[in-house]
């Protein structure tokens, strides 16, 4: 899975963490195989088809953690530059999981055109009737499905909207209907492990019940798709559902980490910075990593323990305890030591490695991501294995 | 200044604002003009070398701007990344404005041997030791600035440090003592325009006062470099400062207009985005432009009125009153109309351009700029005059 030699826009004569400048992204892989097996195995036992998003890490590499020289999985996909890279790829079953802009409708066909079953999303009549459109003009069917709202987070029908079957319908008539997809979206703040089990519950609940509402008007429904991060770790039970989404979980992060989700020593994405001041009589230690490196996500500020921007390691991944990213600037972070806890000596020059909030939005502020492999033995500065690009814009 | 041609990489077919798939950053060339001559204008009243910070745009061709065909001026940049790039674009002059960190030596000096002035940042006695010995090695001093806190901001000495004369004399004894340079970053929470003004003396003050000290030990003191955003506008009285420096003043932002810096017709970077779903029942409409496009800051949200993620504006240009984008996710964001206004009807489809808390931050969110110019007449879809990248990376 890790590539030989590096890309030619890399440094390719990083051999460990000590050697690019900082600073830059880092994936343990032997953290992200833990993290892609657990889920994994649940979605077995759980009996569906498990679709990874890949909208955290955007890269073909860490995606290829996913099937290990198998053929390439179904994937979710947020943006079309990711369906158009990963159907590069050769990944050839897509689901494009946010809501279908008219315009964007092109693209869509140009991939079906060439050989890949990609799905979009869509709540209203309008937007049934551009992909209506789209696919007599094509020839062929533009696959769809409607997105269902389970909990007031963002788009989608109420499972019990009155809209709901005429957009079926619509669909259906073109060749288009797929199937029904919810995203517990507010599981993000179950903060307990029966309520991240209630919100599977209503997730898996709302999927099934728009699905048997087209189905009684005799709508056809193949595809019945729930997902998040905490309820795909969360659902006991998934009948009538066929397939599971969840991205966040390769990586993990410390709102997951706040969640009960994943243990801190599970998070699989960190940013190595390096001390570059400090100022005693505030007690803060300056590093080169600001919010360019880490993002403004701020993620723990609603959870009951406030990460700041990110928990502090040592390049070799063991946490400083008590220290934490409570600033930043653009190109600057401060690190600060919790109340009881003494500022640790990190002279100028010294490495560290950010654990951050909000997986997604720091791995965005990055091209790709330096390999290490946290199982091998290492001495302070990790080898690195490679280096594994990202996709990026729209 | 606007190339005649597209880059191969971007949309060669997006001949107005209604072309491109969204969401995508947009520059106002006439709006960006204004703002740069505003402050040009000032910092000659003052009697200043005006220093840009090229941080927030990260673009050659913005940069181009600054000096309208006459040869580059001095830069300031926030990566070594940026200075390499404007090296490469024929810029000799720069300051790097982050306390350096000794492993990015080597590329500092291979800067400097390529003929570029680049001046590093420090504010300890071991950076100063790492910069003098790096000096010796390459046989050529490393031009370094000494960094003074006025406002307990971030990094730098205060100028009544102990420690500040004998950086001083590390940095003079190996030919490396440049100056002194100081920011103001409390300035961008000074809400009044009485405040920016006693901020801007309080900046100079700092400067002047730590040079005099540097001087009066025997030191030369060559550069006394001051600014922010906020500041620069302020300042009455630069007497003792040979430079003003400030970056986000190009674009400008909510922030920026919150503290009365400047007015919301000053912005001129927005993001279009598109109307992807409605949400009647919450009083939400959705679009496909979420922190992805825009970035997780909530600058405002700080100030007296909390902007949310960004002010609503139609694809010409003009504010939709009471619209805000009030949250977002990855890949989607939601527009709230504020109390006492009226949610526009805004079909699936509709085009909007989002105007940012914090320019710096949403344009790092984007490969580059598709540029319109406001000052043409245009109809709904402005016209694209060309698209200007960005640098991003380290």
């Amino acid at each position: 899975m890790i590539p030989e030699s590096y890309p030619a826009d890399t440094d390719a004569a990083a051999r460990t963490l000590a050697d690019p400048d900082t600073p830059f992204a880092v994936v343990d892989v032997h953290r992200a195989r833990r993290n892609i097996e657990r889920l994994a195995a649940k979605a077995g036992r759980l009996g569906v088809t498990l679709r990874p998003h890949v909208k955290t890490a955007k890269s073909l590499e860490v995606a290829a953690l996913l099937h290990e020289g198998d053929r390439p999985c179904p994937v979710t996909v947020s943006t079309l530059a990711e369906a158009e890279a990963f159907a590069d790829g050769g990944y050839t079953d897509i689901t494009y999981a946010v809501g279908i802009d008219p315009h964007k409708l092109p693209r869509v066909v140009a991939l079906l055109n060439r050989g890949v079953t990609l799905r979009v999303l869509l709540d209203s009549a309008e937007q049934a009737e551009f992909v209506a459109e789209a696919s007599r003009r094509a020839g062929l069917p533009v696959p769809a499905q409607i997105e269902i709202d389970c909990d007031g987070h963002r788009g989608g029908l109420r499972p019990e909207a009155p809209g709901l079957v005429g957009i079926g319908r619509i669909l259906h008539e073109a060749g288009c209907l797929d199937g029904v997809l919810t995203h517990a979206g507010e599981s993000y703040f179950a903060c307990t492990a029966a309520d991240q089990r209630l919100a599977a519950r209503n997730e898996r609940d709302s999927a099934v019940a728009a699905a048997e509402r087209l189905r009684a008007a005799g709508l056809p429904v193949a595809t019945v798709s729930v997902g998040s991060t905490p309820t795909a770790h969360a659902a006991e039970d998934l009948t009538g559902v066929t397939e599971l989404r969840a991205g966040n979980y390769v990586f993990f992060d410390l709102v997951m980490a706040g969640l009960g989700v994943c243990r801190v020593e599970d998070l699989a994405l960190s940013v190595v910075v390096t001390v570059i001041g400090h100022r005693p009589e505030y007690g803060w230690i300056v590093t080169d990593g600001g919010w360019m490196a880490m993002s403004r996500d701020r993620g723990t500020a609603a959870q009951a323990e406030d990460q700041g921007y990110g928990l502090v390691a040592d390049l070799a991944g063991n946490l400083l305890p008590g220290l934490v990213m409570t600033a930043a600037s653009q190109e600057h972070g401060t690190l600060t030591a919790r109340q009881g806890t003494r500022l640790p000596d990190l002279p100028i020059g010294t490495r560290l490695r950010i654990l951050p909030n909000h997986a997604c939005a720091t791995a965005a502020q990055h091209h790709g991501y330096h390999v290490v492999d946290g199982a091998r033995p290492t001495g302070n500065a990790p080898a690195v294995q490679g280096f594994w690009g990202r996709v990026s814009g729209w």
